[in-house]
């Protein structure tokens, strides 16, 4: 069997460390605990080349995660999305090595079922049979489906104004549903009533080690799909952020693995105007966020006042010398519908607000044209069908074309 | 470059040859042309192991696609989908070694994607700039999306009562859309009074010899993902049943190359009670199929009435000793939900049509337990909304929750 070569929990704020084998959730300062591996044995036991020669999904980076055995991995296949030129999108920004992956081709259709299948599958390992999460909708379904797979019950908490799609795929996979009107904030504090109760675990956004262990596999999958070396930009769009916390995470392993040599990529947070708590702090040169007021966006899964890894993302963003940036809506769904008309490719409203702050970056020349841009689309448009029109002229049986 | 050993192409009816570097519809005796490869000079000139160590995309396996110059690919990352196996799902239906291909997983979220790739990609070789085409929804959405990405027009038509979704992706994708007040065969009429005027090419379902190749790529795949062997039945849901053809020529390909010995997998064609002219065939004895009255299925994309490529399927199914089988639709919306629940997995209503003919099959003995069993499950569930229920309780923040 192949090997995790984790090793243990640190709390990357205090420094206190925790034993990996049993469930944990924060650290008593507050902070999330981040998994750590053996390393140095990692790299005397193995080789990059021998987990790219494995099937095309995430656990091909075996090594790099949790899971001790592997009859306890919970998969659906999810993993090694395509990372697809852009040239005309690209062209139209003044970015011609413009890069997505496309986090829409995976289970649930969101790259949520990464933090999912991992963060499941550890939980299962380690005895948890109940999980419950505030979510703004893909989270949840995809924890509902990975948890129904493992035969695990899930309990889901959701705004009402999360996509109509991400409840009937909760329901489907027999998750206990419950919606809330308001925003994931109170979501998660009827959570955190429920789990402080006891019989559930509480698998919210980074109150658990592993669901950033998923995440980080987008990293290692962008690294191995430029051919073991970064571009100089990745651009996420960001609410929780686990995903910008994950890349950073598993670029800085694969560094302290000898695999990865030079600068990192500069991170930068996509935000939406009217949910920006990270873009405020970064342009107040805080490490913490402030809550963001009246938060509210089209690209509901941005839509987070309060993210508990702030520090965590504006720690990325700094080491990296990176950047966040908010734009508005309207921004964002016009170049949806120009990313789709130009390369066909229909993405969700979050990754059009990296799309958005590409053009803003680049207008603002913190992009160069020579710049290698990587975007992470995180999920499918097709998820989120009200982004685009559906008007069409309706013919009757025998009709001729009047062809516009 | 690596080569497309592509030499011509033959009506499987006629035996009448053509020239497969010219734009191409039907056979002047009315039958779809395929396309032929030089098999001998292939095995002779690669191995399959070449082919699967390439990045995991139906374009590995680039000798055995039309395309003859990788500047005119154009794709999106589509192919290599997973092959699940359902243990749960398996277990209930009384079929422990099913698996399940999840067509879900690729660009436009159906596998309607493998046949836009390869046949816009050969169109756009062949100097076509502008494609028509009628569609149930997602063949129309997926060559829109491709046809954009290569900068090509299209014109699709299609039924008032497809998927929404498609309708979106259509448009969001530039294409030339109208809905008809009909059936597919409807929209096929108004697509051929235009095409006849010239200026479009006719991508109709198998009107051009390409699209079959994109598909075939199904039966490559699952070949790869058993390590090189084939299970012993493959489930289909069959509307236009290009898949159907296209795996049943892809494994005689692999025979004539010396790649796969044995017998082929016994085919299915699984349709709906309500449009199952396949079905009357198979149960008639017949080599045709007669034109379906009357026809409708919630599973929209199989309600094809008069299916192009009958003689081809109904051949296919007789030559690997296959049946065709039809199911109730609400047979086929209560093993969607059973699938959800069990796997994890939500799938579209076609695939759970051919969820519900294995049900079916195992009970009447047709298929044994011991039988190891491949399902297409042809589209995301995430496409269809409303096949699955989306009801939950409402709470206010500062709730508690009352846990049903």
């Amino acid at each position: 069997m192949t090997q995790s070569h984790l090793s243990h929990l640190a709390c990357p704020a205090c420094g206190t460390t925790a034993d990996a084998d049993v469930p944990q959730n924060l650290c008593g300062c507050g902070s999330p605990f981040l998994a750590r591996y053996d390393l140095e044995r990692l790299a005397g036991a193995t080789t990059f080349d021998a987990m790219t020669a494995r099937p095309p999904s995430l656990w091909r980076y075996r090594e790099l995660l949790p899971v001790r055995d592997d009859a306890h991995v919970v998969t659906m296949g999810e993993g090694m999305t395509p990372l697809l030129p852009l040239p005309r999108l690209g062209g139209a920004l003044g970015v011609p090595r413009l890069l997505m992956k496309d986090e829409g081709l995976i289970p649930t259709g969101s790259f949520k079922a990464r933090g999912a299948a991992v963060g499941v599958s550890r939980a299962h390992e380690l005895g948890i049979e109940r999980v419950a999460m505030p979510t703004n909708g893909n989270a949840g379904a995809a924890w509902s489906a990975y948890a129904a797979r493992a035969g695990m019950r899930a309990l889901v908490v959701m705004p009402v104004d999360a996509p109509d799609i991400c409840r009937r795929e909760c329901t489907a996979a027999g998750a206990e549903l419950y919606l809330v009107d308001g925003l994931i904030g109170d979501a998660g504090a009827i959570v955190a009533g429920e789990v402080g109760g006891g019989g559930w675990f509480d698998v919210s956004t980074l109150k658990e080690p592993y669901r950033l262990e998923g995440k980080k596999t987008m990293g290692l999958e962008i690294y191995e799909q430029l051919g073991r070396r970064v571009p100089d930009v990745i651009v996420y769009p960001t609410g929780g952020g686990v995903g910008l916390i994950g890349i950073h995470k598993a670029l800085g392993e694969l560094r302290e693995l000898g695999w990865l040599d030079g600068p990192l990529p500069r991170l930068v947070a996509a935000q939406a105007t009217g949910c920006a708590p990270i873009v405020r702090a970064f342009e107040g040169g805080a490490r913490t966020a402030e809550p963001f007021p009246d938060a509210h966006t089209v690209a509901f899964g941005i839509n987070v006042a309060n993210p508990l890894g702030a520090t965590l993302i504006l720690d990325a963003i700094a080491a990296t010398g990176g950047c966040a940036v908010a734009v508005e809506d309207d921004e964002l769904l016009a170049v949806l519908a120009e990313t789709a008309r130009l390369e066909g490719a229909f993405v969700c409203p979050e990754g059009a607000a990296g799309v958005a702050a590409i053009r803003r970056l680049r207008e603002s020349g913190w992009i160069d044209e020579s710049d290698e841009v990587v975007l992470l689309n995180t999920g499918a448009g097709i998820k989120y069908p009200d982004t685009v029109a559906a008007d069409a002229p309706v013919l009757q049986p025998g009709d001729a074309l009047p062809l516009r």
